[in-house]
């Protein structure tokens, strides 16, 4: 493939340790103050929430968030899930209800350490563990922004957990396994902010060789994001598809696309890749 | 030993689909209302309350329930737990706190299913997962009443998970275990009210015979009612057990000793044991 051979670094001891928990569209302060007490037992020190639909700061989530008070009220708040997971390397989505047919099978909390051997995110690297709202989980734009999704069973007869307890159950058990070692030669996952720019630049090269009127865009759009959300791609990897598609712009067009900028790699790499030829266009879809 | 053989059972399919969740001295109707959802998502339609220190129906209980308040409103309400887990063959307890110079080592969760297939409850009996007081935990009466006991990790700093976060990620974890079958002609459980009788009649036996001159009742009574909860007793062997005590009695003191009467295995048994010697008194102390 694409990427750099990379030293592989030793696993660390809990694989909550660079773990984000990141609560989307939370109704709930006894909810909110529940799981920043627990992520004070299982040794998560980076907890996230966006968009919440209560106050944050209030008696309730004070009261039960035990020790970890703190934790709660400096938690950063972002307006939407691809804001909050933009520095992680690898974002897995929970659900109550059985997604398969939209995204996929799912996978099992035991699998988590393969996902993170497969995708490693590196020492000071984040991945992201999403819990949507309590009464509709997360919706399907959130989903699509998660890599992988995990769902937990219930063998009784009710099909969803209350969401401090789902945090819970997922965190424990996940704090439990043992980490893998990464895959020989897997280099760092690249943030998933590249990942969403390398996409939107893609779409907009598409649409300007009018790809799209061969191929529905609304329909391709978002297998297309799931099929890059599947890739393990590092930073290296995410610049030189980026410099592949510049080189379409400038052979089409007689200059470079700026499209959505990538927020810190330079585009400077894509001198050192060979000219695309129009052939290649839309291999990938 | 004393045991007849019987016929091993067939595996259940989920381990808490014979267990009773025993909540003791509950301080927070939110814990209440969460714990009895969670009964609904694992499969736990047993659920025992002790002493609680908050009101059941109300507004917070039942909020949290979802879909778990009929179980919850109508869980009987114990004075104590002894009372409570009287028909349970193995009763497990839970403490945040590290007991083990008290209560020896603990068991972790992954040897639940070894634990219930060493002393198997049968088809239609039943084994109890005991949580103490949110503040307090279990007292050390109340952990001298359970067989075994376990003990939750917690990789981060808060050191006490939430009661309600407690009985999710223990019960989930043991929902996700697989049963073990029994081992080979290990017959059921005693249930614990019939062993705790054993206990007191044991006790009032040695002190009619003056066992107490030479040892000292206070500091042997735990200890040696830590022994019998250790032992594996079947309602036979209590009888067989009980039948020895009786003719130490009726041998010393030419009338047997009522003592406290086994709730419902009858004394009529105790004629076909062979007498007992005096010789035989305080062995097992």
């Amino acid at each position: 493939m694409l990427s750099d051979p990379a030293q592989p670094s030793p696993p660390p001891t809990n694989l909550l340790a660079n773990a984000c928990v990141v609560l989307v569209r939370t109704d709930g302060p006894v909810n909110l103050g529940m799981i920043a007490r627990l992520c004070g037992n299982l040794g998560v020190t980076d907890l996230r929430l966006v968009a919440p639909n209560c106050l944050i700061d209030c008696e309730d989530a004070r009261k039960f968030s035990t020790h970890s008070k703190p934790l709660l009220l400096s938690a950063p708040v972002f307006p939407d899930l691809p804001t909050a997971v933009a520095d992680c390397g690898l974002v897995i989505g929970t659900s109550a209800r059985d997604r398969h047919k939209e995204f996929g099978g799912g996978v099992r909390l035991q699998e988590v350490p393969r996902l993170l051997a497969e995708r490693p995110v590196g020492k000071a690297g984040r991945w992201a563990l999403v819990f949507g709202n309590e009464a509709d989980g997360l919706n399907e734009l959130e989903l699509r922004c998660c890599q992988e999704w995990v769902h937990l069973d219930t063998p009784g007869t009710n099909s969803a957990y209350n969401l401090a307890m789902a945090v819970a159950i997922t965190g424990y058990c996940i704090a439990c396994l043992e980490p893998l070692p990464p895959a020989a030669d897997q280099p760092d996952s690249s943030p998933r902010n590249h990942v969403a720019s390398l996409y939107a630049y893609w779409l907009g090269t598409l649409d300007r060789i009018q790809y799209f009127r061969r191929t529905d865009k609304v329909r391709f759009a978002p297998q297309f994001e799931r099929f890059l959300g599947r890739l393990h791609l590092s930073v290296h990897d995410v610049q030189v598809l980026r410099g592949m598609l510049s080189q379409v712009n400038y052979y089409c067009f007689g200059r470079r696309f700026a499209g959505e900028e990538l927020p810190q790699a330079g585009d400077d790499r894509t001198d050192d890749v060979p000219r695309a030829t129009p052939e290649t266009e839309g291999a990938t879809g």
